[in-house]
Parts: structure tokens; sequence; C-alpha cells
């Protein structure tokens, strides 16, 4: 089990040529999913060779452009494309009717359907489940209606003790599924050998949280508790706290704290203001609440395994 | 007098990193326009080093997405950069719902004002004049409601024959503006000089043409009769001649011969078909029915001069 996010785009604002809108490819328990699209994502998906044809539910934090002025685009290519297999968006009220318009006045019949789920909730709820991994809402505090997303998934099987299985020859490989469910195993003179004498822990399910954009709010510190992976934007830094409290965003050392009070294994910064060149301060800044900071960068594609579930493996998408 | 094309995306359907959509950036007796606006073209506009304030006058083909859908981004930006002046947009009707939509769900309050120029019109009408230029749409046949652009220098002022006027003594400085404008010259004595004899003929207007996206379409050749430079699109080659009249689109021959019956001066073709990667191909195809054929490129700034009206200079903007 593993949970990998790559990056598309970490910056504010409007769109320059190495300073893409946000947007983050999700791959969690072979599961794809696409969160946030600013304008260029595309562009970005296709230069980090990121296969389209993977991404089935798009999550829409909040309706400023920097986080969606890419979808319409991306959603005219999947036509394209000759996509013909359900899309699910998930966002706040209006989208639908953002995408519907344009899709109608440009006489552009889709292939495929597109199922939007409309946020409405202030609190957080799930959104979407299956057999492998759970999403919820972040309720955010930011200038307009705000999710961010915990993706979380499922705890897997238990895993085989095959030393053990094989003390007992009753015991045959069509049981096995049944001992990775929990069962016990029952022999035919009625006798039970426990399932945790058969069988070890599955592996602990990991977790990864976006919040972005919102103000310093700790009030998300329960529901992103003891997050594995925990990317909260840091428009700013403390340089500017009174400016992020009026556009209500974060500064790096806000975010640290967030990552602190919720425990979580690793943070990572995003969403920088270009008034800053130097994001090494931004680092530097978390760091002096949270250890285990790391910087979004374009292009970089950041792994936490449930095997070395502290550890984190970094990859360029060049 | 002089006109400037340069080019910040020349490819149909979806933007690839070095593929960008239909924008051009028009320059025309220090008039700056934008003509088209597909997702991207901000950082295009940036990476080109074009002044964002320059643009107040922006025109759109017709609403597919490859060639409107980085308006809002463009819009946005020029919020958040401050932006007081007004706006105008000339398009088809709707775009003006999609972009307020846009601005109203993202809570975006501008410090300008948009100005909607509706088109609708299936003749050609002029929808912009100052004391420079002149612009009129070009009826185009395309799958969905779709205009050209002709844009027109205004004849300049006449040029003053300095040898001439100094052979009259009584001609002043201050009579200059009078000659410039055509008047005759009226000595004290009620004697006549002939404006014709004292200036030579102005530099002769320029114009350019915007065709994209249309089918083959010979009714647009008296509304471009003897343009200067004339882009037309040329999606696909005669290998597709088919397909480009199901998709209502051109060929670069068919390009080749509009050129032709309109006696343009120079063709530059674009809007390519992903399909092909030798684009040189297209040249070679319109060439065989008319000769002075360019490709555009993305990132060229081609030139014409009324000084030297047959002749292109073309540079490079990076």
């Amino acid at each position: 089990m593993s949970i990998s996010v790559t990056i598309l785009g970490c910056h504010s604002a409007t769109p320059r040529t190495f300073a893409h809108p946000s947007s983050q490819f999700l791959e969690i328990n072979n599961r794809h999913f696409l969160i946030d699209c600013g304008e260029g994502t595309q562009v970005q998906l296709r230069k980090y060779k990121i296969k389209f044809t993977t991404i089935d539910h798009i999550f829409i934090s909040h309706l400023h452009g920097d986080h969606f002025f890419g979808l319409i685009g991306l959603i005219s290519t999947f036509g394209l494309l000759n996509r013909n297999k359900e899309l699910h968006i998930y966002g706040p009220k209006g989208l639908q009717e953002i995408i519907e318009l344009q899709l109608e006045l440009s006489e552009s019949r889709l292939g495929f359907t597109i199922v939007f789920h409309e946020l409405k909730s202030n609190g957080s709820e799930l959104i979407f489940e299956d057999t492998q991994v759970k999403v919820y809402t972040v309720p955010l505090h930011h200038r307009i209606y705000t999710n961010g997303f915990l993706f979380k998934e499922k705890t897997g099987e238990r895993k085989l003790n095959i030393e053990a299985i094989k003390a007992s020859p009753e015991i045959e490989i069509c049981d096995y599924q049944n001992l990775k469910s929990g069962k016990d195993f029952i022999k035919e003179n009625g006798e039970i050998i426990k399932n945790k004498t058969l069988t070890f822990e599955p592996n602990k399910p990991l977790s990864y949280a976006y919040c972005s954009d919102t103000v310093y709010k700790p009030g998300i510190v329960p529901i992103i508790k003891n997050v594995d992976l925990l990317y909260h934007e840091s428009t700013f830094l403390n340089d500017r706290k009174e400016l992020a409290k009026t556009t209500k965003h974060a500064t790096a050392e806000e975010a640290g704290k967030i990552a602190k009070e919720a425990g979580a294994g690793q943070l990572i910064l995003g969403h920088y203001s270009s008034r800053y060149t130097n994001l090494n301060l931004f680092k530097e800044e978390a760091k002096t609440v949270f250890d285990h900071v790391i910087l979004a960068k374009e292009g970089e594609k950041i792994t936490i395994d449930s095997k070395i579930p502290n550890e984190l493996t970094i990859a360029y998408q060049n």
C-alpha cells in the first residue's frame, strides 16, 4: 500500500511558464485522482507522462480560477480522446453550471457522462468510497466556500504467516482468502486455529490530506488527525502574516503548526505567492515548528509506502 | 505604417507543451489587439514578453475551446495586475455569460469594466474604428457561428515634398498640417498651389485578415480582396480533404486558393491538426497554388512594412 502525489502545479494566482497553478495527481491503492485543475493542467499531465485515461475522479477545492480554470479544457480533451467512461467531478455549487454552459455553447457532444457531486456541507463528509479508498471533505476557511480533501486507504487484508500455516497441513490454498479476511480456521474435528496465529497484521493504511486554500484553521486538526502526508497551503511567510489573514491564506509557520497539532507524518508546502523568489524560506519557517517539511515542486512525485511509512521517496517525472 | 503579428499559438484542438492553441498578438499603427485566446495564452504572452497592459481589445472568433478557454484566466490576471482601464471583447453570443458567470462564482471584483461587443451578423460589419484602424468581421463557415477579422490601417497623411515647399517661401511650418491633410495652399494674392505639387501620396495603408476556423469559403474573397497579409487556417492536407469538409476546416491547398483568389500579398498557414508531424508539407501544398506562403510558428513575429509591402520580416521573440 502506498500513496504517491505528483505535483502538477503549486503556485498561487496567475500561471507562468515554470509556475503553474494548483493541481495534483494522486495515486492511492491503485486508484487515481486529480485534485484541483488550474489553467494548463492538461499540458502538465502530458509533460509528466500521466495517462489521462486513468483519471475518473476530479476533486475541485473552490472556484478561484487558479484551482479550476483548466477543468473545461481537460474535459474537452477527454472528449477529443473519445473517452466513454463516466467522469466524476466533486466541487462547489456553480461548477456544473460553468462546465455545462461552455459545453453547450461550443456544441460539444461528449461521448461520456459527467457526474457532478455538488459539495455544500460545512462539516466533513464522506464523498467517495470504494473497496480501497475513502475520501472525505475537509472544510476550510477561505474567501469563498472551499474544501480540502482527505484520502484514506482502507485497512488491507491480513498477511499470511506461511510458516505457521505450513505447520497445519489441513490448511489448503483455497482457505487462504478466508484467513486474509480474518476468519479462524476450523479443522474437520471442530478444533479451531485462531486467525491471529496464522496471519500477521495488515499493512498500516495510509492517508493524505490536501488543504488549500485556507487561513490557519485549527478546527481541521481533528479531521486530519495522524494523517501520514499533509499538503497545506503556505501562500505567505510570516513577514506578511496580516496579509495572509486578510486574504484568508496561511503562512508557512501556520502550515507547520497544523502539521504539528495534527501529528502529521510529513508536511508538503505549496501555493506560494509570486512575491517570493527564495522558496527555501518557506521550508525554514515551517521547520521552526515541525520537523518533516518538504517543498512542493512541479514534476515531483512524492511517495510514502506503508512498509516505511516514516520515509518519503521523491522522484522527478521529467 | 506597419503590421506585426506575433504567433502565440497556432495548433488545433488540445494544448501541448510546444503546441498551443490559437492566439495572436497584432500590432497595427501603434494599436495592439489580441485575436483568439486558447488555454495558456497568458503564459505565452509572458513568454514572448508582450506587455499585458497594451491589450485593450480582444477578438474571439468562435466558442470552440481552443480559441477562448484562456480568456477567463487572462481577465483574472488583468484583475490581479490592478488594471483599471476598459477592456473590450468582441465575440459571439454566450461569451459574456461564460465570463460573467465565472467572475460571479469566484466573487471576483475587477477594478475595470469589460465592454462586450456581441457579434451576431452573418454579413461583414465594421466592429471597431479609431483614428488609425478599422476592424471588420469576416463571416466564416464552421461548425458553429464563427467570424474572422479584417484589420485595415486607415490611409495616412500625405507626405511633404520639402523641396517643392521650399520653392514657395510663403509656406510656413504652421501650414504643413493642412498640406498633410490634402489641402491646397492659397497665397495672399489668391493664387492657388495645388496640394499634389507640394506633397507625395501617403504610404499605402496595410491590412491583415485572420480567417480561422473555416471550411473553404470563396464567399470571403470580396471581403478580404487585396489584403496584404492573410492568416488562413489549414487544419488538414489534401489527404484528408473529406475530413476537412465534414469538420468544416480547410486544407493547405484551399488556404492557398483563397489567398490567390483574394490577391493577397502573403499567406500565413496555421491551426495544424496534431495528426501531422512534418509541417513543411502544409507549405508545399499551399505553394502549388500560391507563391508567398509561410508557416505560423509559436514565438514568431511576422512584420510587413508599407515601405516594402511585398517583403516580410520574421523575428523570434525568445
